[in-house]
């Protein structure tokens, strides 16, 4: 595999927030980005302001070929279609990496049915934002940010290292290596059940005039209830038995304060407050 | 009742971060400050910052009796204790508020027990911080944030006006005036509930490790997980019916959303996700 350096060439395959972002920093960096996506407008949007070199509606053998890395920022199921439709269009060695936020449905999926001669290394960019589009894409959100990547026993340990450069270099601070399975489990946990409890919660009222009365407590936990209902029910569907594990067992950590509540048990309430206040402090050890 | 201008002497009644608040933001517009606490440290502190005038540690009734306005700033158990001994050490026609975080439990109370000649007008600062002390004070948290005044039928015009306008000078935003009962609800809700999520959620796993994962949802929903275990447990405890109204709405919604999932159901997800993302828009609308 060759180096870094000379993957210049790089193909965003889906240009909404995510992808957009991509192709916004890696244009700063000197890339030649170069872009798919459904509609014209996405793609005019990123040319006027210099996100991509070109791009393109149609998916075209001569028009893919020429890329060296190609980023599918597409929703799980779509890209998995993309690949089996279109990698015989792949470039000789090409390399392909993703966003997607669900790793099990995804991961075992493509590299089974991959070309011999390419290798996809699967991330996650933990960043964005609950406004979607490429009129959204900001590539600073990546700053500070975590980036996970996903291998199996299929990627080699140049691939691995090529995906982690890319991470680098668009700004994420954290850069991590779980199995799919491992990052399933932390995905719904961290992610998917943080959205199920912002849904939950601002479902419960009727909300015109709570904003009068909120503290920030309230606003905090409800932000991400404003939410792609299409992306994350794809998500959730395809993680459904982790996000079910995970959402059980807060279920059942709720439940139990509920019950020292309506008992009257201070002694467990403080000691489930005192639990949450030491396991909160290492999220402040910055 | 004379005007607000002449309450210039005001008695803050326990100095940790919000009585420390008030103290700095009143004295800074020229009110004469000053405190009772238990300890001499949290006076010392804020004497030498220029929080407060003068402060005790004694409660005397050469001390007490010169404040025209006295702010109770204790917990609601103890606020109610200290109007049960001290309250003939007050000024003729002063007038009291509070702070406390609950009002069912208090206001009655209070207000039953009280001089003819004294008024108590309940106030609640939707504002705070998860640190406690007067160090932690800092009267830039009250700016843009909410105050809610729960009178009763004991209480006059000019007495809700008063504290209308000390809620105003803080530097709150918007002053809303709501029944100890509605208030008790709407805190149940917007601030108890979230509180209680929070603790539940940081509880579900052990967390070193789990800050290098995280996005931003899972900080947000988890700062309040620490918390004051005794004055949280406290406030809890003494809306214990309508929190637990609350938390039981809560977890209708959440298994709603898991029994979805769980069914595959994701016409329902979605609906679910569009009526969050519609509730949560009215709190962007600033």
């Amino acid at each position: 595999m060759k180096g870094f350096i000379n993957y210049r060439k790089v193909l965003i395959v889906g240009l909404g927030m995510i992808g957009g972002s991509y192709a916004e920093k890696l244009s700063a960096l000197g890339f030649e980005v170069g872009a798919l996506a459904r509609r014209q407008e996405p793609l005019d949007f990123a040319l006027q302001r210099g996100m991509i070199a070109h791009g393109q509606t149609e998916v075209t053998r001569d028009y893919v070929s020429q890329f060296d890395l190609v980023v599918s920022a597409l929703y799980p199921k779509a890209f998995v279609e993309w690949i089996r439709r279109y990698q015989d269009f792949l470039k000789q060695g090409a390399v392909i990496t993703d966003v997607s936020g669900v790793k099990r449905a995804v991961v075992p999926v493509v590299q089974g049915m991959l070309r011999d001669d390419l290798e996809f290394v699967p991330a996650h960019p933990m960043a964005g934002s609950e406004r979607s589009g490429v009129e959204h894409a900001d590539s600073r959100v990546f700053s500070g940010a975590n980036f996970i990547i996903t291998p199996t026993e299929r990627n080699t340990p140049e691939g691995i290292e090529l995906v982690r450069t890319l991470g680098c270099i668009l700004g994420f601070r954290h850069i991590a290596v779980l199995s799919p399975e491992e990052h399933d489990e932390m995905i719904g946990f961290l992610s998917q059940l943080t959205h199920c409890i912002a849904v939950a919660l601002m479902d419960c009222k009727e909300s015109e005039h709570l904003a009068e009365y909120t503290g920030d407590s309230f606003r905090d936990l409800t932000r991400i209830a404003r939410i792609n209902e299409n992306m994350w029910t794809e998500l959730f569907l395809e993680n459904r038995d982790e996000l079910l594990t995970q959402m059980n067992l807060f279920l059942e950590k709720f439940a139990q304060l509920r019950d020292a509540l309506a008992a009257g048990d201070a002694d467990t309430m403080k000691e489930m407050m005192r639990l949450s206040t030491y396991r909160r402090s290492f999220f402040d050890k910055k």
